[in-house]
C-alpha cells in the first residue's frame, strides 16, 4: 500500500474490513493483497471503472447512491459478458475533509449492494487527494471456460438487441439539472435511473448461454457504444429508431420536445445491454426476456460494413443517425 | 468503461493498447474487460495501489520514472507474499491539459518496465479529473497453492530479515528537497532509490521456497510497517538499530547528522521486504540472500506479545523507538 495514517486505518478497519469478512481471501484487508479463490473450471474476467466527481457523479448525491454508482457500473461491464460477479476492489481517493459520516454512509451503499449482488470487497488502496473525489472499483467474475459476449464476435446477418428502455438516465439528469420539466410522477422514475443503474447480470448470463454472440453495456451513449462495438468486430449496425424501447416517462419528453431523441440515441448512462445474436435466435427473443426478468427488444441488425459504421433510419427509413455520440472528456 | 471521448480513444489506441498486445485475454483493449488465464494449479493474487501527485510522487519528476514507481510499488507488494506477476491494470486520471507527449513518456516508462518484469497491461480505464494527477494499479500475479507470506503468519522465535538497506529514498527526496546536502557522488544513488524502486520479487520467491513465514513490503517506514505485520500476527518485534543495513551514502547522512535515523526507521519508500522466518532457517541466510541477488540482513525477532508492540534498541540496549511512524494523510 502506499504511505498511510492512523486515520486511514480506522475507515478501513471501522468501514471497509466488515465488508471483506466473508471472503477469506481478502485477509480481512489487514493485508496487502488479495488470494483469488474462482471456481474451477471457470475463467476469471475482470474490469475496473473510475468515477471522478462532478465528472461521472453529481457530488451533492446521495453517499450510499455514489456507491452503488461506482459498483455497478461496473458489475455492468461483467453483465454485458455474461459473467457472474463475485467480488470487487476499491480504491477511495477524496479530499482530507470528507467526513467519516460521508464515508460511513457510502459504505453502508456498498454493504447494501454486496448483498443484493452476492459479492464481497476483496482489497484496495485509500488515499487522500486535494482534488475532487475519485472512486475506482475493479469488478471480478467468472465464465465459462472459452466463453464470453466480447465486442468482437457481432456477425453479419445477427439480430442487435437491447435490454431495458433507453434514454431514461439522461433524461432523469435533465430533470436534476432542470433542463427538463416533466411532473413529479414522470420524472421521479427517470431520476432513479440516473441514481441507481441496474446491472443486467441475469440478462447477460441468460443471452451468453441462449447462444448470443456479441455485448456490450450502455454507457457512453447509444450510438457511440455501437459504434465501438461495430468497430472491434469489423461490420456495421443499422439501427431502427421507432423500435427503440422507450419508458413512458421517456415517451412524454419526446412528445415535449424531440429534440429528446439525443438523450436516446447518445444520452449515456443507461447501462443497458446491447447484445447481438444469431438470427435463428430471433424467435426465442420474449422467452429469453421473461428468463432475465428484463424486457428484450430488436433494435437492428448486424451489415457487412464498412466496418465500425453505424446507421440509425426514422420509421420513413430516411437517415437520423447523430453526428457525435458519447461524452467528451479531452 | 465511464464516458469517454475520441481524444481518450486516441490514446489508449496508441499508448496503451501496445502494452497489451502480448496477452489475449486483455482483447487489445477493445473490450471493457480481461479475461485472466493464470498457470494451472497457481492461485491468484491481487493488489492496488493509489498514487497521487504532490502525495505519493513529485509532478515535475521524469514521467518514465512516475510511471516506473506506481507499477513497482504494486509489484512490491506482490514481492512481499512471494508471488511471480503476470499483468496488471491501469487507470489514469489527469487534467485535461495534460500532454500527449506527456502521457506517451509514461507509456514508455511502463513498456520499459514490462519487459523487465515480464509483465502484460490487461485493461484499465482513462478519465480526467480537474484535480492532481492520480494513478492506480491493480497487479495480478500468482502463487503456489496455499503458500504466500502473508502479515499474519508470524510466530514468536522467528527471526526478523530485511532485503537490501533502508532509509535510501527518503534521504534521497530529502537531497531533492535540500533537505539534506551530501556529494554529488552520495546523493545520486539516494535520489535513484527514491525515483526507481526495486521490487524484490526473486527475493520473496526465494524466501518463500525456503520456508519464511511472514512478509510484507516496506512503504511507509520500518518501524510503522512492522506494527502492521506485528499487529496482523499477534506478537512483538525487538529490532536492533545497530544491525541495520545501511548504504554508504546513508552512512554519510547519519555522520553528518544522527537525526537521520528518522529516515531509516519511519522514512517510508524502501521497498524492501520485511520477512520473519523460522529460527532453524537463520544459517541459509547467506545462500538465500546469494540465490535473491540482494542482502538480507537479520535485525531482530518475533516475541511473544504485546500484540503489535515494536520496541527499537540501540547498541546499549537502550529503547529509542520512534513515536511515530509512518506518513500522515488525514
Amino acid at each position: 500500500m502506499t504511505n498511510r495514517a492512523d486515520g486511514e486505518f480506522v475507515r478501513i478497519a471501522r468501514l471497509f474490513a466488515p465488508l471483506a469478512a466473508d471472503y477469506p481471501g481478502a485477509l480481512g484487508l489487514r493485508d496487502d493483497v488479495a488470494l483469488i479463490h474462482p471456481p474451477p473450471g471457470r475463467q476469471l474476467i475482470v474490469t475496473t471503472d473510475a468515477l471522478v466527481a462532478g465528472v461521472h457523479f453529481r457530488p451533492e448525491d446521495a453517499p450510499a447512491a455514489i456507491a452503488a454508482k461506482v459498483l455497478r457500473v461496473n458489475l455492468s461491464d461483467l453483465a454485458a459478458k455474461g459473467a457472474e460477479p463475485f467480488g470487487y476492489s476499491l480504491v477511495t481517493a477524496v479530499p482530507p475533509g470528507m467526513s467519516f459520516d460521508w464515508m460511513a454512509a457510502f459504505a453502508a451503499g456498498l454493504a447494501a449492494d454486496q448483498r443484493r449482488y452476492g459479492i464481497h470487497l476483496l482489497g484496495g488502496d485509500t488515499v487522500s487527494t486535494p482534488g475532487p473525489a475519485l472512486f475506482t472499483i475493479s469488478a471480478l467474475g467468472h465464465l465459462p471456460l472459452g466463453q464470453g459476449l466480447l465486442r468482437s464476435l457481432a456477425r453479419p446477418g445477427d439480430r442487435v438487441w437491447v435490454t431495458g428502455t433507453l434514454g431514461d438516465a439522461a433524461l432523469g439528469l435533465a430533470c436534476l439539472q432542470d433542463r427538463l420539466v416533466l411532473p413529479e410522477a414522470a420524472a421521479a422514475p427517470l431520476r432513479q435511473r440516473y441514481w441507481w443503474p441496474e446491472p443486467r447480470l441475469t440478462a447477460g448470463q441468460v443471452l451468453l448461454a441462449a447462444g448470443a454472440h456479441a455485448g456490450m453495456d450502455i454507457s457512453d451513449g447509444l450510438v457511440a457504444d455501437a459504434r465501438h462495438l461495430a468497430c472491434a468486430s469489423g461490420v456495421a449496425l443499422h439501427l431502427r429508431a421507432p423500435d427503440m424501447p422507450l419508458s413512458d416517462s421517456a415517451r412524454m419528453a419526446l412528445a415535449q420536445d424531440p429534440g429528446w431523441w439525443s438523450a436516446v440515441l447518445a444520452g449515456g448512462d443507461d447501462y443497458e445491454l446491447l447484445v447481438t445474436v444469431p438470427a435463428d435466435r430471433a424467435d426465442q427473443r420474449l422467452t429469453l426476456a421473461a428468463q432475465a426478468g428484463v424486457a428484450i427488444t430488436d433494435i437492428g441488425m448486424v451489415m457487412d460494413g464498412p466496418a465500425g459504421a453505424v446507421v440509425v433510419t426514422d420509421g420513413q427509413g430516411r437517415d437520423i443517425t447523430p453526428e457525435q455520440g458519447g461524452y467528451r472528456h479531452f
